[in-house]
């Protein structure tokens, strides 16, 4: 039997950041990590970390997204819940063999590449699941992500701090560095 | 500003313990660690550790009660996701200052002896949530609930095993046991 490991995130869908955060990060005090837009989930993402397990508060960036179609339908609330699991390829095979619907039956590459599947709520009990297997790709890949967004942020930006330039410098030239001064802070 | 340790359980009502279990336990490979009658919450709880956080599969067993009503107005899915906090007194203060609606303001005592009050989702964006502090009581609480337990079943049971007989001498004579046999298993 495929083991789940852990509880990684729950994912909870808003209509607003700020009045999120304001209970979240400012009334039961758990600290953001980073926000970050992520177009491939079609939301602004707020990454909320704790000890054990991950806040998300995802807000939808486009109407037609399935996100958004949850949040006009069942307003804010829990979106999925994800698991960490040691093996996704035998957790799905295992799930198919017992004829649970799979959103996604082969393992697709999430954000950071992380190796993600979801399974439908219609098997779960209502409940939309993520399972996620960290790979060995993933922290390369997620320094690929953060050139991507500081590059991204330099091509928007009006105003081009100089600290900015020598981080993005310091990443063209060894190819690694601190993701977070590239990650949006709003 | 109070700190919140860790993701404890996610809450999930279902309206079938056997059905849920088929996705749960037999399905995605998690273990179930006790199946319990929990009567200050009118319903029977199954108990699905990680090793990070919980799973609690939460089937009403009182038609009136609110877990019920949760179920026919949404259906199976999220009912509340429970947070470890470090002060639980803290942090409802600070939640109280911050205008946060809440359903218990002052902590109660719930199952297992655990310290917890309840957040309303009026204030959270549409989550219940729970939050938790471990007290020094709770394992000696745990053990008291052990034995009350074991002495129901033996109350209701029509054919008493010898085996579960000396349980419970060895219960009453020294006040601490293996509290396994003694829960429901269904």
């Amino acid at each position: 039997m495929p083991r789940v490991r852990r509880i990684d995130h729950v994912a909870i869908v808003i209509d607003d950041i700020d009045q999120a955060l304001a209970f979240w990060r400012d009334g039961l005090g758990l600290e953001v990590s980073h926000i970050e837009d992520v177009p491939g989930q079609q939301s602004v993402v707020a990454f909320l970390p704790t000890d054990q397990g991950e806040i998300e508060l995802v807000k939808p960036t486009d109407e037609e997204s399935g996100v958004a179609r949850f949040l006009d339908k069942r307003g804010p609330g829990v979106h999925h819940v994800c698991f960490q699991v040691e093996d996704l390829d035998a957790s799905l095979e295992t799930l198919q063999v017992k004829g649970i619907r799979l959103i996604n039956a082969e393992p697709v590459i999430g954000a950071a590449g992380k190796r993600i599947a979801f399974i439908h709520p219609e098997s779960t009990h209502g409940v939309l699941i993520e399972l996620y297997e960290e790979t060995e790709q993933e922290p390369q890949m997620s320094v690929d992500r953060a050139r991507r967004l500081a590059e991204r942020a330099l091509a928007q930006s009006q105003v081009i701090a100089a600290g900015v330039l020598g981080f993005l410098h310091g990443l063209r030239s060894d190819g690694v560095g601190d993701p977070s001064p590239s990650e949006r802070k709003n």
